[in-house]
């Protein structure tokens, strides 16, 4: 199971910073929509992205979850991706995310998505104070 | 010179999501203050951080900095620790960036502080539509 905190944050309209690495040894990182089942952290992607190829070669990933209202309410989720998921159910779930985050469906590419699903193997919670 | 984008998102009170990478090839994230001078993204974090060891051993690292008031403007710095300053100058600054950001001398740790100077390989800018 997810720590609470991680769901919490996960399932509200946060956004959350995720990291791949790069062949060349950097992190690459970029601004996400988020969201979680009861055990991964879960990213929507295109397969086309630089960030999928990057898993394909290292499955290890970092997801940090920002309270949109507290910059020092944040979780960093160190993690695997341990399965991904295409077809028509990463393409619900694009329009899913957007209707969470935007109150719309999703205006952008709904074809070629992919879910990451992240298995936690470490969890850093950075509570206000 | 860094590129406009990075230096205004930079000088401004925005936050920065910092990565580094662990020895177990995980990336390492921290939600950050985060500066700049003409030619680098700076960092100011502790001596005794995790991170600071990360970078003594892969100096490649990526700064995302967001704008405080737009999830969909950031920029993403993938670069390189080519520099750190450590003592009475990365003590000033923590308490220069306190005030940046909360307008109050830095209530934390100053000392053991070390300034990252991050020259960029590469900048992706991400602007709202």
């Amino acid at each position: 199971m997810l720590p609470p905190r991680v769901s919490e944050l996960a399932k509200g309209a946060n956004y959350a910073v995720f990291s791949t690495s790069l062949p060349s040894g950097h992190p690459q990182t970029h601004v996400m929509w988020v969201d979680c089942d009861d055990e991964h952290v879960l990213i929507n992607t295109l397969a086309s992205r630089r960030k999928y190829r990057n898993i394909l070669e290292n499955p290890k990933v970092s997801v940090t979850i920002i309270n949109g209202t507290d910059w020092f309410d944040w979780v960093e989720v160190r993690g695997t991706v341990v399965d991904t998921v295409q077809g028509e159910v990463a393409r619900q779930h694009i329009h899913e995310l957007s209707q969470l985050y935007f109150g719309t469906s999703f205006g952008g590419p709904d074809e070629n998505r992919v879910i990451l699903k992240i298995r936690p193997d470490r969890v850093v919670e950075h509570a206000p104070e």
